[in-house]
């Protein structure tokens, strides 16, 4: 088969972790008989630097024009002392969002059995962790309307949701929950915010179209805690834009396997794969940083996007034999053993496939 | 000296563990030669039961004519199931707060050496925790305008900042910084929301006049996560009412000693002090509840309410005896150790001040 993929490295240590994605995909597509052309585009700050806006409308039609977007990371700390400068990077991550309509972030969390003692959770704590964060990500107070009043004095910032939106959110959690264990959890802040209840309610009245799926609802309050507790407590997860940002992140670290962890969004156009690492900017150039979130990314998008399943195991098994081996980067180094650079990484997947 | 303190026990473990800070607090009024008349009144569950109203106006005046108030916990199980019910405790909690004026909610998260190895977190990661978060406990999306649009469809919940209730709330936290390490945290999400926005910049303008404290801004989510990998790093963190509600939560729960946290919320009338844990329905009537946040926030209360230093101290000394000595409640027992229940802890604290 044939895939074009657009591929928008964007900022820091992305291009780096992107390059070893592409060298893992091309390979893969040569083992299994595909063609991929990969289309590169600009996005984020070096976007802004080339041409003044961090999504360009280049950019957009060849995402719309692909198969698959595949993404690496985006922010340069120029923009990061200064949230209030007029363009920065981040406004081009969510008009993206918003023009593919990738409205669903699918945000697993899962270990490795030998990184386990990464993890700042104790061993008991977090041994058998698998779940699955959907994060609504075009709605909420992310792009509600917001702005000043009173000269400037009264700041405000509109939470909106929609029962369409909740739904077709909602859909996805169910379906999900139906190829896993069944458990759904709806996350919420019902006894306070009206877009809560609403959340809540369209939830429970779906309930009925899936009778196998045991739902539940809990605060956010409650998950941000019982995620430290007993992560393993959890599997598919529903929340909106807000408290998905923070959740996601916070039950990123619990693994202890950040470096590691990809992820999907997914909507009305073409979805997108990205690490959820970010740009770590101070790592730029240095050939240091992780590229298996990057990599198990690009497993997620033969599987998902392309419905190329046996693909997207047989990267999985590589990545899961160069954390065996001992082939990793500095991140995930044992004391005393040797780091590999990011490109040594990618080239051992290659050669291991 | 004389003190009225207006004594809110609540719902669930309330009544029990109040009934245990009472003991210690007049044992320790009597060795310090002070008089101190308690003044009980309704709110929650209970309240709602007893008069339909979760805060009614009598309670709202007792609160008001007291040196201080005294808060055990409300929410009650019947009210759980049910967010969308038109009366619940939680309206209570939030009519008290606005009521009095309760803009700062103080939750001080902080590790006993003895009960280090009851954190989820491996003991290199949570020793030497002691971080304050201040959270803006009256404005925000908690009490922004919300309701309903096209016949239900559409919900909204409208966020709402001035920028006087961010500096009388960044000052606060100014003043607690100078009593301690003078870092300071302020934790937004500026580079989405335009409230968060209006934080940054008021607090930028603010370090001028504070020219020890060294502040940093850290997008929400980042908090998330360096809460669970190196909450040691952080002093006092201040932040608006949704973030807050999350973040102390989750904060609370990673030094293993969240039956042990006390709080203050203070503001523009009477200040209130609670033990953090909630009204724990299972347990309640069992007289196996955790005694010692409560007593904890008594000490609060006798240091900042009524500026009583030694009285705190004394009550602080007692309970880490306590726990030296294992005379605690299950939740903290060491394997094979015997359980204490509530009001034994009680009466040893009593006995041993
Ligand atoms: C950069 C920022 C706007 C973004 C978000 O908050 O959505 C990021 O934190 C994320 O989670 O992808
Ligand atoms: C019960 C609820 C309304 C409350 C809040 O969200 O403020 C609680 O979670 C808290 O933190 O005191």
């Amino acid at each position: 088969m044939k895939y074009t993929i657009a591929l928008l490295a964007g900022d820091g240590i992305g291009p780096e972790v992107i390059n070893e994605a592409v060298k893992v995909s091309d390979a893969i597509a040569k083992k299994f008989n595909h063609e991929i052309t990969w289309t590169p585009a600009l996005t984020g700050a070096c976007a802004i630097d080339a041409v003044g806006v961090p999504y360009p409308d280049e950019t957009h039609e060849i995402c719309m024009a692909a198969d698959a977007v595949l993404f690496g990371a985006i922010g340069h700390p120029k923009y990061d002392n200064d949230p209030l400068a007029p363009v920065r990077p981040e406004q081009g991550l969510l008009l993206m969002r918003k023009k593919l309509g990738l409205f669903a972030n699918v945000r697993p969390t899962f270990t490795f059995p030998s990184l386990i003692d990464n993890s700042p959770l104790k061993r008991e704590r977090i041994e058998g962790t698998d779940l699955v964060f959907l994060r609504e990500l075009t709605g909420g107070i992310y792009f509600g309307e917001k702005g000043r009043r009173d000269g400037g004095e009264t700041a405000f910032d509109n939470c909106v949701y929609t029962r369409a939106e909740v739904q077709r959110l909602a859909k996805k959690g169910f379906e999900l929950a139906m190829t896993r264990t069944k458990k759904l959890c709806c996350v919420d802040k019902a006894n306070v915010l009206e877009t809560s209840r609403l959340w809540r309610e369209t939830v429970q009245a779906m309930e009925k179209d899936y009778p196998e799926v045991t739902v539940s609802y809990e605060f956010v309050d409650a998950v941000a805690m019982r995620l430290v507790q007993w992560p393993n407590s959890y599997d598919v997860l529903i929340t909106e834009n807000l408290f998905g940002d923070i959740l996601t992140d916070e039950a990123s670290v619990i693994s202890g396997s950040m470096g590691l962890m990809p992820s999907a969004s997914v909507g009305e156009h073409t979805s997108l794969y990205e690490p959820i690492h970010g740009s770590y900017p101070q790592a730029t150039g240095l050939n240091i940083a992780n590229p298996l979130a990057t990599v198990l990314s690009a497993a997620m998008m033969f599987e998902d996007a392309f419905g190329l399943k046996e693909e997207a195991e047989a990267i999985r098994a590589v990545v899961n034999k160069s954390l065996q081996q001992g082939i990793v980067t500095e991140d995930l180094v044992v004391k005393g053993a040797k780091a590999y650079s990011t490109s040594d990484v990618g080239d051992w997947l290659v050669a291991n496939l």
